[in-house]
């Protein structure tokens, strides 16, 4: 299963810090404010432990942390209304598992391709700056959604 | 919760075909393998019912449809060895809840780029080949697990 913090035999940030600015802390995973230019609403829910892939978790942590995943995107629908959830574990680049929660807008440079494709359209700045006056009320529900499953 | 396809006001492509080449269907959700050029072992695990997002389901359909998805990752897994695997529930251009399950590879055109960002390299046809080779055995485990959840 997960490999213990000392058999990574290459640096990790995800071991090493938090990876962005942190919103809630519980035993098994953080959930961060990725902090990516263009995407406000942009979570990380990061598993504490260094796990490659999502099947590297049992089962019961599976669900703990799709769990958390679920009241992240549910803070994010209740208080930025956004036009679609995406959902991602890629780790191609950092390969210690995290999932991406990203509120997607349709006036968002990228809009509807993926946060990683090319940009389809300028930013927004004044909208942008609309839903970042909303994460303080999101990220408030989210961490106590985040404590009800710890 | 999902609206029921009554409600549906456009077409929507997942309701009105299997989306891809058909590897098992359960009562909830279907798993088809996506025939995306460059990547022989997409796959997608798309939700029988028209949701758009996650926490549409309810908490039981979350876990069995993330369990639907950890058995793809297994099967891939096991059979192909790859780099990474990816997991990503996106859904902008069509809002009915699928996952993507992607085993990725270091050769492969994109890595260690998401598939939907710019190609880093030339694709290597006797590579993908040597994957598609592979995919019988996945496919015949992923069902096999599949069943187990149903």
């Amino acid at each position: 299963m997960a490999a213990s913090a000392a058999s990574v035999s290459s640096p990790c940030p995800l071991c090493d810090g938090d990876g962005g600015a942190l919103v809630w802390r519980g035993p098994k995973l953080r959930v961060i404010r990725a902090q990516e230019a263009g995407f406000p609403a942009f979570y990380r829910v990061v598993w504490a432990a260094h796990a490659a892939e999502f099947t590297d978790l049992a089962p019961a942590d599976r669900v703990h942390c799709m769990e958390a995943v679920a009241a992240v995107e549910s803070a994010l629908r209740a208080h930025l209304h956004p036009d679609k959830i995406n959902l991602a574990a890629l780790g191609n680049m950092v390969p210690h598992l995290h999932w991406h929660v990203i509120a997607r807008f349709a006036w968002d440079s990228h809009f509807p391709g993926a946060v990683w494709a090319a940009a389809q359209r300028e930013r927004a700045p004044e909208r942008e700056a609309e839903v970042a006056g909303r994460l303080a009320a999101a990220e408030a529900e989210m961490a106590e959604r985040l404590a009800q499953l710890a």
